[in-house]
């Protein structure tokens, strides 16, 4: 991929995306809580992407994917590797459409992200958990199935996608000074960037990522990609890296990229299943992790978090694991 | 009270309610999951009442006799006794007015809610987890501090104030066949009457109770109030028995009124949390289980569930406990 030229999504393409998506996701609802807002001297708004009916933002950019193939590409159906969201969103978006889809999946990826795909009518190939065993095992299965691949991140279709999520959100907040949502490989971040950059190119966009997973962080201050194979953290859904095309609107737009260690990424998820009393991932904590660590960064000011999922294992939550 | 004559709210009552609490209360959004629609053969819909900042609905009645107060009135502060939710929601609007409120709980009510309690500024007088303890720890508290009793659903502003709920609810689906909401004291349920018997009276109403705790159950099979004194429930919100205020409502506006045990609520409640990803009670999840107890009463059917209260005690979930 490195070597050919890039198709960067344009407003437009995101602006056709919703037109695209509006059937098959949920406008989701943007909470707030006088508590949280107390407790970092910010106005903070939620926009819960934890509340698509498979739980996560990704089914944006999937069903934008999916919806957006002609008849005679979806008849082999869609492929992917994803560490849980991206592929129960695809096979959700797959359903919808009636077409197959087949998924790589790390083995550890939590129970409950395995169980919705298999739900939704998806096919799981399982892997080792890093990254080159993920593009191995894919490797193999795109070569029996012919789908068509839908990388969960780093393709225009998807991203384009992800920034329906911000236009919605400026619709419905009053104005925003800066938004943050957590990166991993950076499908969210580069809508987030692709629709504000237009829309709203005051709002600034912070990435939140986990120290213990922090390649895009040391990326963005060195200049170029930095991946790590197999890093460790909570945040399950944060492990990958950045690819060419999330570099681009990460290295163009992003202001800054901050970091939370583990336990501060628990007590903020607790913080907010406890007072904004909705049930989200690791991942979605980190944005509130960030903003409780660097109050004066954020302080009076109008800051959009984006939750971006919900598909928790009820059995084990960290906070009790620990 | 009893002899005494009963002022029964009016539907302008609960309009003034809700023109004198809109600035104190969340116009909270209606959730649906298409999974649950699935598994029930219902259309579901939910309303979030956990998402009021105190985390219950009775902010709202409790908001409905806190500002309708006099300014004379005012000046001692409100007091009264509570499972939890009650005592909360009155501190919270106590607080936001301004005023002392005293309140007495079980010593056995969740430490979520007795820590909210104090966060908002209340005080708390604990007594034994009995109704007949309860009200004579209550005389004693409200003889001292001389502040306005505001029983937590056998008072006419409360019930006006939790009848708010439904006029929202109506505004925000297009239309419903039923209403499903849990009954302890039937404080939801006589405003739910009290809305939908003017507004929209083509809907069901429908009370779900815990069998542990049935005497509502038992009141409306017999034709008058029977009263338990200490019943057991992990439905923490839902031991206290009715009132002559509230079952004239139930027992002139409810339909039916259906039970279900310990275990089914518990799965009900995990359900709703994995499938609708929001953090809510366990009383919340009775209507639930007694819709995926009693399918074919709802199959086909438009079914408002209100969504009572989200104070939870996140390391004591109950699943996590049998």
């Amino acid at each position: 991929m490195k070597d050919m030229a890039l198709t960067i999504p344009t407003y437009d393409d995101m602006l056709e995306a919703h037109e695209r998506i509006k059937p098959h996701i949920n406008r989701t609802p943007v909470l707030q809580s006088q508590y949280l807002n107390e407790l970092t001297g910010a106005e903070l708004f939620f926009k819960c992407e934890n509340f698509q009916e498979p739980g996560a933002f990704k089914v944006r950019g999937g069903s934008n994917a999916v919806f957006g193939l002609s008849d005679e590409m979806a008849e082999k159906g869609v492929c992917t590797h994803s560490s849980g969201n991206h592929a129960l969103c695809l096979s959700y978006a797959a359903g919808r459409r009636g077409i197959p889809c087949n998924v790589v999946m790390p083995r550890t990826a939590p129970q409950a992200k395995k169980d919705a795909v298999k739900r939704y009518g998806g096919t799981i190939t399982e892997c080792e958990p890093s990254t080159s065993s993920r593009e191995a095992v894919f490797a193999e299965v795109q070569a029996k199935t012919g789908g068509e691949f839908v990388h969960p991140y780093n393709d225009p279709r998807v991203i384009a996608g992800q920034g329906t999520c911000s236009k919605e959100f400026m619709e419905q907040t009053d104005g925003l000074d800066m938004m943050v949502a957590p990166i991993g490989g950076g499908g969210m971040i580069s809508g987030t960037c692709l629709t504000l950059s237009t829309l709203a190119p005051e709002v600034k966009i912070i990435a939140a990522e986990p120290e213990q997973a922090d390649d895009a962080y040391r990326s963005f201050k060195a200049g170029h990609i930095i991946a790590d194979d197999a890093p460790e953290t909570i945040a399950d859904g944060l492990k990958v890296p950045l690819k060419d095309l999330t570099w681009h609107f990460v290295s163009n737009h992003v202001s800054d990229i901050m970091t939370a260690t583990e336990d501060e990424i628990i007590d903020a998820m607790k913080i907010t299943w406890k007072y904004l009393r909705i049930v989200m991932e690791p991942s979605c904590a980190v944005p509130l992790a960030i903003i409780l660590k660097n109050k004066d960064a954020f302080a009076g000011k109008r800051v959009g978090v984006i939750v971006t999922g919900g598909n928790v294992d009820l059995d084990k939550l960290p906070w009790m694991m620990r």
